[in-house]
């Protein structure tokens, strides 16, 4: 294809996410049901004004579902459709997708399981078969589909609450705010699972897609479909295998040097590997052929879970560093000890400060505003007797020394002295710089709750142990080079300043 | 020492958790001050019953303090000290220490600062000969000394509550409940944060001990202590240096046989051992003599915090596995992916079920028991259709596979048809078996806080991510497989599993 035609390509998905009509294909007034819940999400949107289109409950046995009048198929509905929602045991799903041409729909979301995965390779490709004829882009079979706050596209069959035996009804799948991040995902479990995490730290999304099997869109074209979506800083990408190496590896390069792309990948072990087979019918091949494929492409990896979405959230937050030394500051001793073990065993360095920057700090504390027991070579250590101004003047000193790529901030709150003041402070220093700072308060209680919160919002992340915090910042460092290396640091960090003004 | 000398000065070192009588020397009248906070422990848990000794306030200028009367030295004292706690600067606690060879105190706990860890050796040198003079056992210099619940003795100098700029008071430093797991730490805002989190995720401990400097009674002395202490069934050890290694070897073997030690060892790259130099004056030396002297004793050796925590949970609430293979039964394909990946990065393995267990769990599927969709090969993948009693039926035939060590369950709360009613039955389950089970739920909201914190309360650790919850497994695995290699493998699981039933 030519460089029209993918861009074509591309803007047809946008009825994915923003469609003018939407069918739920086994749409059911039953509770227990896929068809139930992802209707009612609908249904809810529409009534309350989100989703601005039409919609139709599809069921044969139905006359109307939750007051929208039902139809017996697709091909009775007058109005022209632009996606549908496939909620339907999979042999019937071939003769939908006929339907489906005849009605000339631009999209379709195959919920239904039952093919690829389970080995029913044959029916999963009758489907792309069926759709090639008139166009139609499939997402999954055995997905969860798309989540769109703005637009109130949600096909997600898990409900937000779940009523307990105790009859309490509690938060179960809850959806998170709107934000940067775009999820898109293999694994559907693991995409809800994120939409909890995200929702429960207050991080928000721009768009989930959940991809299942990818018969049809792969994962490469819908980076590319976020690559040009404004809402979306940072794409976290959840696989277990690739489809098509080449069609990766070009559209990788051309989204990264835009926008970071974290990628957890699932099957790396043999064992794993089979598991992944039989889950999503993935071939994960080998994963030295992955890592070389991200490395090549400046697709972060992550190692794990917590390292994904922490990475994702440093990313989303702040600018990438153009070298890989890093300031540690603390009030803690042993925890930042911590961090300096992590960031020079992941890759980074945290060499002594600049003799300028020493000087600074050595005449601090001889006029007593910094404490006369501080370590000042790098980790800055302002120990216990750490007052809320000594963080303001110890990160304004560090960001100014040419040597300082990036800083950690251990901002632990216990220390007697110190209060939350220091947050804002911290935040207005680090406002005047590019360089990217990350910040740990550890413990699960009240204020280290509050503290991690308040630098969330104000825009500086924060990470519940420092060696999360060291790798946040070690996607940052590795972003950062990518970037340079491929010229455009000053163009990345410039655009994104803008918009964190914004 | 031979071994009856060995158990005496071991039996000294309960007058820091049990004294009679206590001295708080710079106790204080003003907030803001070290020995405010502590005296007012002191005070607080006298006045309440807790404390059961006397308790005296040392300060030359108050006639008395919170109530209590106030004494200029401790030789003004007319009774006996058991326990003297130092907050005074540092170059008068040589002084200090004289008094209290003249009033023949037992234990001094120094939490000034302001010795070795600035290169004053000499001074703290000296507070080791005074002391040798009386036999008093000194903890610190620079620590935070000891917190141990039963007895009311608390050193903590960080108030429990933090007044914040709005008025709002806040929890900022909780103690924990009381529970199995020991802390025993050289960093002493590492301490803090440590019951910081796990008071958060509510996770007891038995006994807290900071020994900062330790220029007299070392870690290792803490943890033979703590050998014989029935309260204590895990130690988690945070050091940056060990300083007598003949001596940690020796009683670490000791310790291992009968109780799980998981370190935490700082200071592990080159700029992390600068940095501990200058926070404890510890000496790091080669990581790789650490790595060495951890395996050889049997001493489980934590990657970073989250996994110090982590692993001290899974010891303190499973026996351990006796072989490495793993079962991992889910509900969700990723996470399951996941966690095998982990698994066999780490040295695990995740092998298939036995022709035995593969058939009766075949059976189970062909009558509907479990999904007919369900992957059961290893992981067992109950896949979207879960129901609470799958996990239950799926748990039991895997735990008796004789191929199977210890179990990983991700029970992700999400999917429609699940509720909480499989927490107890595979709880239940588990207790018919010696093998060890660790679960993980993933998300922050309402039903993954519930679901985590159900299975921690009846005995089974709950982690937040598949990788996590991995992790947690090896140690278990780890443990195990040193304690065969030393043949008290089944003395430990059968103490154990007496301890659990209590």
């Amino acid at each position: 294809m030519n460089a029209v035609a993918v861009m074509e390509e591309t803007k047809k998905l946008n009825a994915f996410f923003n469609p003018r009509s939407a069918a739920i294909i086994g749409a059911s007034k039953k509770t227990a049901k896929a068809g139930n819940v992802i209707f009612k999400n609908f249904a809810y949107n529409k009534t309350r004004g989100v989703f601005k289109g039409e919609i139709y409950p599809v069921n044969p046995n139905e006359e109307s579902i939750l007051g929208f009048k039902c139809y017996p198929s697709i091909t009775e509905i007058p109005e022209e459709l632009e996606l549908i929602v496939i909620v339907v045991p999979a042999k019937i799903v071939p003769t939908i997708m006929e339907e489906a041409v005849t009605k000339q729909v631009k999209t379709a979301i195959i919920i239904s399981s039952g093919f690829r995965e389970i080995g029913n390779t044959e029916l999963e490709e009758q489907l792309v078969t069926i759709a090639k004829k008139a166009g139609i882009r499939i997402l999954g079979p055995n997905c969860l589909g798309v989540y769109y706050q703005k637009t109130g596209v949600d096909t997600l069959f898990l409900p937000e609450t779940k009523v307990l035996t105790t009859g309490d009804e509690v938060i179960a799948t809850p959806r998170p705010l709107v934000g940067d991040i775009a999820i898109v995902t293999q694994s559907g479990a693991f995409g809800v699972a994120a939409l909890d995490f995200l929702a429960g730290r207050q991080i928000g999304i721009s768009k989930f897609v959940s991809f299942g099997n990818k018969c049809d869109v792969t994962e490469s074209e819908m980076m590319h479909y976020l690559l040009y979506d404004n809402e979306t800083k940072v794409i976290l990408l959840y696989v277990e295998d690739i489809k098509y190496g080449r069609q990766f590896l070009k559209i990788a390069r051309k989204v990264t040097i835009k926008k970071p792309i974290v990628a957890l990948k699932a099957g790396r072990s043999a064992a794993g590997a089979r598991a992944a087979a039989s889950h999503t019918g993935a071939i994960a091949g080998s994963d030295k052929i992955y890592d070389a494929a991200f490395e090549q492409t400046g697709v972060i990896r992550a190692r794990d879970m917590e390292e994904f979405f922490d990475m994702g959230k440093a990313l989303a937050m702040q600018p990438p560093a153009l070298g890989k030394n890093i300031g540690v500051l603390t009030d803690a001793g042993g925890p930042g000890i911590m961090a300096v073990d992590e960031c020079e065993s992941s890759g980074l360095s945290v060499d002594r400060f600049s003799e300028e920057t020493l000087q600074k700090l050595q005449k601090l504390k001889d006029q007593g505003v910094l404490p006369k027991f501080a370590a000042i070579s790098n980790p800055v250590d302002l120990t216990g007797s750490v007052t809320d101004d000594m963080f303001e003047v110890a990160a304004d000193l560090m960001f100014q020394d040419p040597k300082v790529h990036g800083i950690i901030l251990l901002g632990l709150h216990h220390l007697p002295a110190l209060r939350e003041k220091y947050i804002d402070s911290v935040v207005k220093v680090s406002g005047k710089y590019t360089k990217p700072i990350v910040m740990c308060d550890i413990g699960e209680t009240e204020m280290a709750l509050y503290t991690r919160f308040r630098f969330d919002k104000l825009g500086i992340p924060s990470y519940p142990s420092p060696e999360d915090a060291a790798r946040a910042i070690k996607a940052l460092v590795s972003y950062g080079a990518y970037l340079k290396k491929n010229n455009c640091a000053e163009e990345y960090i410039g655009e994104f300043l803008k918009k964190k003004k914004m």
